[in-house]
């Protein structure tokens, strides 16, 4: 905690590095690309895994866990897979001191292998839905990488299901992006918008992919969760048959649908600021941090109290005590900060004689004198404040920063002298257009909204001039 | 469940193969060595891992994450780690379409990548105890493997800690084999032996190794954890030293401590039946099934009835209605029993009326009729009930099968006809002596107890004759 944080406003890239590293999440390793993923880090991923859990659960799924090495050859099945995942693969060619007789790769995604096993599992409608999801760790080779957000390795959660038509199929596509939706909104507090990805932009293998994208602070945009319609695409690769009801051949229908340990980068780039992490209550490993102030003379009326305090919120709420006296209280406060607790409890004698602590929230940095009698009370309505504030800040931020272009010109200005934000606008839906724009302006079409096409009737494309067929939401991201 | 499945007096192999199969818990993958876990044996896992993970939490324990590839240099640091792992390693060579300049392995554990780190993040005393655990998966080269006891790749966590003094880590060791000790006991049911592994058994890279060690149903052991006093092999390897509280630098001391998915083929071993799996209530995902009985004229009355029943039972218990009408109860029976589900409540129209329900323990495969006002404090007695027979089970059929031979010829005729058991007896400790026994009888030396020094004062090796320095428990091994 004796290093300087870059500021935002000097380096927002530097800035990211040094919250990642000085907060201790996570460390470079010895492997280029890769990451350790520290524990105060670790502990974050564990809370969002907990939730995410749940919801998987409480939604019908269940977990198992698929091999991580994956025959060469299954890649290829897939035409549009094998295009888009080759040029990433990791691939081990010697085991056991020999050479092997076909190489194999570690997973980047797992639908080869999983598909090659529902043809085992699937026989009948009967068999079906099959609702499976998968905890791992996946390996894409990566050119340039980032802590969190973009690694050769990261941890995350794939879920692979199967269906009997593809009416059901869909459902559950758009039911788990809203999964993803309520969970970004409800535990990380970051407002996403959601739609369908253009062509460009799909799953190498889906039908259709769809997205929760977010706004960083710095106004670029984030993919922060996908969940892929996939058709019988893998079905047929796979060579995935069952009975129908109707006693015919069908293949069958697939999703998939995944978030990894990016959302850890993107919790810290929606809410941190120049003094360190800023966690939503929800997410965070300790929620109260209580630093007791004291000379020689107070110290063992101070640590009692404070430890009877630690005792009676901890009844209520995740709490540590920081009672190591080599630190001063002016370094824990800093150190707290960094570290993103949501609320800090001052303990000192004034404060016993006057039956008060003072409570600061990390979000804002208010103080506040409170009551001990009120105390819990007191905390429980602030975390909940801090949980929503945290949501509708990050909101206006991105309302803020979302432009509706009326011409061309006025897109490409946007986005011209940095990050710019969102831009809304009608899209003629070629892909020529697209890689226009991204030639010219460097941002992407990040989703088409699910009223895109509604809300496109009667209008023209900002680029072309032509008819739109949807509105287009673009910015660049990482 | 119209299969078979092979009694265990006709072939224990192919019983438990059998068991695992048909119970769904895990199924053969395309890659030789490999499995894929199904839900219904993730979920055990998922159970051992909640309550494991808990224990290393309250004895002070993080959880963090390791890089999967580990430069094959860094295997090479410690001597006697690369002679035991080297031959077990899977080789990535090529990533992202390019041959690599320096060969990754995959880890066959995460001592050397993680000791590297260790080198950024410990300076001083300050930093100690650095005590982190990790849930991954590894991977080993195995040229012969079982579902679950030994596959190429499999789960498990892996505690890695560094310490002050070689009594903390030592202190340290044996307080995460306590903490497996307690775990097998109280959760899986299953008595181990505890103790130290001989020279020729030791962790690669460790100065002490200690295991638990359980007997199976086959009366083979089974080595279910171990924790390793690595000394101060790594902390040399990887330059890691420390500065004292004397402002003195020393290498730091360091332990590590794993169980893997191999505990679910133990629990599998230890406790299932011809019939199927039994499962210990604490790690069944389903204490409950009830199965509601009725004929047309009685089905909806017996349905709302078992339905009310569920929803009463679930406040205290995982319960499973079983209101599928494709299959008859009988199957439902069967089905269930193979499951390995604890208790099962059959309910019926005549229970209805006389204010019954027929409930069923798997253990046993006692029935009693019981009244409903009492069903709930009757399934809570008979859950713990069984978790404990299990364990008294276990623990009687090992006593059963150990035995103190007087003599070498007996300790060969033991182990002559089959697996034998587990064979007690004072040892010189002489490696030679352990590799002769290993040799005619196929038997190695599994733990040195604990108290195995003081027990074998003033006596004489069984197979040499010379002095004893400790007891040795013998036994055939998985």
């Amino acid at each position: 905690m004796t290093e300087r944080i870059t500021p935002r406003s000097e380096n927002y890239a530097n800035w990211y590095v040094d919250v990642v590293t000085q907060a201790q999440l996570a460390d470079y390793s010895p492997v280029k690309g890769t990451m350790v993923i520290r524990p105060r880090g670790y502990a974050i991923w564990e809370r969002m895994q907990s939730a995410l859990d749940a919801m998987f659960k409480e939604t019908g799924h269940q977990n198992a866990y698929f091999p991580l090495l994956i025959p060469e050859s299954f890649i290829h099945r897939e035409a549009e897979h094998v295009e888009g995942f080759a040029p990433e693969l990791a691939v081990v060619t010697h085991g056991g001191g020999e050479k092997l007789e076909e190489p194999l790769v570690i997973r980047p995604t797992s639908e080869t292998i999983i598909w090659s096993m529902y043809r085992k599992w699937i026989q009948s409608y009967r068999d079906l839905p099959l609702l499976i999801n998968q905890w791992a760790n996946v390996l894409r080779w990566e050119k340039r990488t980032r802590l969190f957000l973009r690694t050769t390795e990261f941890l995350w959660q794939e879920g692979h299901t199967a269906h009997e038509t593809d009416k059901e199929a869909r459902e559950e596509t758009l039911r788990m992006l809203d999964v993803y939706r309520t969970f970004a909104e409800e535990y990380m507090a970051l407002p996403v918008l959601t739609g369908k990805k253009s062509e460009s932009e799909k799953f190498a293998g889906a039908v259709d992919t769809y997205a929760i994208e977010a706004m960083m602070q710095d106004r670029r945009a984030l993919q922060a969760g996908t969940s892929h319609f996939l058709g019988q695409n893998f079905a047929r690769a796979f060579d995935v048959q069952f009975q129908t009801r109707e006693s015919t051949l069908d293949h069958v229908w697939a999703t998939s649908w995944g978030v990894s340990t990016r959302l850890v980068g993107a919790l810290i780039m929606a809410h941190s600021d120049d003094r360190g992490l800023v966690l939503p209550p929800r997410l965070a490993p300790t929620e109260v941090a209580i630093v007791p102030i004291f000379r020689n003379q107070t110290r063992d009326e101070v640590l009692r109290f404070a430890s009877t305090l630690r005792e009676q919120l901890s009844e209520s709420f995740r709490v540590v005590l920081d009672d190591d006296e080599s630190n001063s209280p002016g370094w824990k406060f800093a150190e707290w900060e960094l570290r993103g607790v949501p609320v800090r409890v001052e303990i000192g004698p004034r404060d016993i004689e006057q039956g008060t602590a003072l409570v600061a929230r990390r979000d804002t940095g208010e103080k506040s004198p409170v009551p001990i009698a009120k105390l819990s009370g007191h905390i429980a309505a602030l975390l909940k404040d801090i949980q929503a504030s945290l949501l509708e800040r990050a909101r206006a931020f991105r309302d803020e920063n979302t432009i509706e272009p009326a011409s061309y010109d006025e897109l490409v200005a946007f986005f011209a002298d940095g990050p710019g934000g969102f831009a809304v606008a009608p899209w003629d839906g070629d892909p020529a257009t697209e890689a226009r724009v991204k030639a010219e302006t460097k941002a992407t079409i990040r989703v088409l909204p699910f009223d895109g096409e509604e809300r496109a009737r009667g209008r023209v494309c900002i680029v072309s001039g032509k008819p739109a067929t949807s509105i287009a939401v673009y910015s660049k991201a990482y």
